[in-house]
């Protein structure tokens, strides 16, 4: 009804639209707001020591998820995972939870029990409890949840404090997730192809779809340090991809970045996924999401304190001036630019189903 | 993907749902939740004398709203104004929200901005402030917002405190909403019959018309009340109609109602387009939502207290054997059933675009 220019939003993709939001919405201007519009999830002060920290994300159907492959168990579960590890990436405490649903007819009752038994799973995993929420008709699956957890002000991490000299530091191992992405797309091309006919068998990749369809947020890693009475001085979960957070962990901390590739550490079950689909197992670990795996800053003094199991050393901070590298293995280094995965990326629609 | 019956969603509707969703996620633990899912938002404490308030509502194209008819200014507007009255519901002070927008590729940027414009004026008019949220792809526009509100926690008003003899009293007038929405439908399908040649004068309709797409959350009058210090003992939004509200309150209660047909405020706008559609504007004042006006109890001694201009009485609280009755002009009564829109009413799907 406005009588204005179109301006189709791929020209400025999803960064760009948060930018123009953050114009409009003008900055807070409450002192109990800690942390508005910038890391994984917002601050705000609660009472003189304690703040609660909230994060909202959306799954929807054909966009983040094909029903075709995806236990609605499974749905649910990360549904609340994905949000539990924006707290997580703060360094809280997730505690509560509501969930906004929007179901199309082609869903069953017996399928939403199966999501909100998925949910109960990762609530009872996390300790998370859901207090209320939303529930109404709608043409695709659409869920969006909001996770609030809480946490000492002082023990609160941002992306904002990396310093160079400080090692980067990355949980678990990378790349997985994509590799069970690019799996089940694969799955869903062939059955395509071959109609009724074609019966996937899934077992041998059952690693990296489980590392797709249900990731877990490390509340165990944070929670760890926590009682070690170690603090990173950066912190943010990888959802889009090592190279694309590796850059807004510098661009917070305005600093630069050396990653070693060789250093980043992947799964054997990746490597032969990638092995598979005859494509480079690196790129799927820098440029992959969806793995919820954290990435932080860690002074190389306090480094020795951390369970070294429990992380990776992948590269450091250096000046600003440096920008962010990657060290090939070939000795090689060039910059590592975000081209993490945007919903707004030119192609993505032939992606959906 | 998983093995077992379908039952469509309609055969149990939103509040079986509901019921589904509370019997899997069992009962909340932590003792610093006050109230789980049961009223419009959700209570839980944050220090020894202070709650927060969230509540979470999600807003899709085609099943809450039809773009066509909704200047995507008051769409901003309305996603936080229905949010923020579920807070005023509970008397708390909406402070944080976060959004997430699911975008197709028809809206344009300059469509977005004005979404935000709206919303800006939200946060303005209400004191809220935007935290965070998710922008990402969708297929049709879909908005979810959450709201946190704080209070005292022997300030919070829940629907549960209404006691037999305590006064039915209803804010601002009813049915408008519902009159603008009639209006909208209405002259929707004059342009599907009458095509382009058809340029609608809606300007005879402006107060229905927003009522329904620029809805107001009565903030002002929680305030009044709290200032002047009183407090109801009972209190929600009507979001689905004052028959679905009393019933909840009543519910919550466990008491019945007695509510007087021709008490209840009814705009003249709202009965002039009743009379045009031929049809009985009391039903549009009992049945119609979003009108985002309070149904409160108060106590007979308490009333004096309030300014009298602000709320109407439309009938009392009585013993719960009396049921939930409205007494009609002619001097009948009746029992009012809720009868309220429900997203899963059979037949929805006609008046959806």
């Amino acid at each position: 009804m406005e009588n204005v220019s179109f301006t189709p939003i791929d020209q400025i993709g999803e960064f760009g639209l948060i930018d123009r939001m953050k114009e409009i919405l003008g900055p807070t201007t409450s002192d109990d707001v800690i942390l508005g519009i910038t890391d994984d999830a917002a601050v705000y002060r609660v009472s003189d020591d304690r703040v609660n920290i909230v994060a909202t994300d959306a799954l929807i159907e054909g966009v983040h998820f094909d029903r075709l492959f995806m236990p609605m168990e499974h749905l649910g579960y990360k549904s609340m995972a994905v949000n539990i590890s924006d707290i997580v990436a703060m360094n809280g405490t997730p505690r509560f939870a509501t969930i906004a649903l929007g179901i199309p007819n082609t869903v069953s009752i017996e399928q939403i029990e199966g999501f909100y038994r998925g949910v109960r799973h990762a609530c009872d995993a996390y300790g998370v409890e859901v207090l209320g929420g939303d529930t109404t008709a709608a043409r695709y699956l659409t869920i969006s949840v909001t996770v609030i957890g809480e946490a000492d002000i002082q023990d609160v991490i941002f992306r904002r404090g990396a310093r160079p000299g400080d090692l980067i530091c990355v949980t678990g191992d990378l790349g997985a997730a994509y590799a069970g992405l690019r799996v089940l797309l694969n799955e869903r091309n062939r059955m395509r192809e071959e109609g009724d006919s074609y019966v996937p068998d899934l077992a041998h990749y059952e690693f990296v779809i489980q590392r797709q369809l249900r990731p877990r947020a490390r509340l165990d890693l944070v929670n760890q340090w926590r009682d070690a009475g170690v603090k990173p001085r950066a912190l943010i979960d990888i959802s889009d991809g090592l190279a694309s957070e590796i850059n807004h962990i510098c661009s917070q901390s305005e600093c630069g970045a050396v990653v070693h590739v060789s250093a980043v550490p992947i799964a054997f079950e990746t490597r032969d996924v990638a092995d598979e689909f005859q494509e480079d197992v690196d790129a799927f670990a820098l440029f992959g999401g969806e793995d919820y795996e954290l990435l932080f800053a860690i002074s190389p003094h306090d480094v020795d304190k951390l369970d070294d199991k429990s992380f990776n050393v992948v590269g450091e901070f250096v000046e600003k001036e440096r920008g962010v590298q990657v060290m090939l293995p070939e000795g090689e280094s060039m910059p590592l630019t975000p081209g993490g995965y945007t919903h707004f990326r030119p192609g993505a629609e032939d992606e959906e189903s």
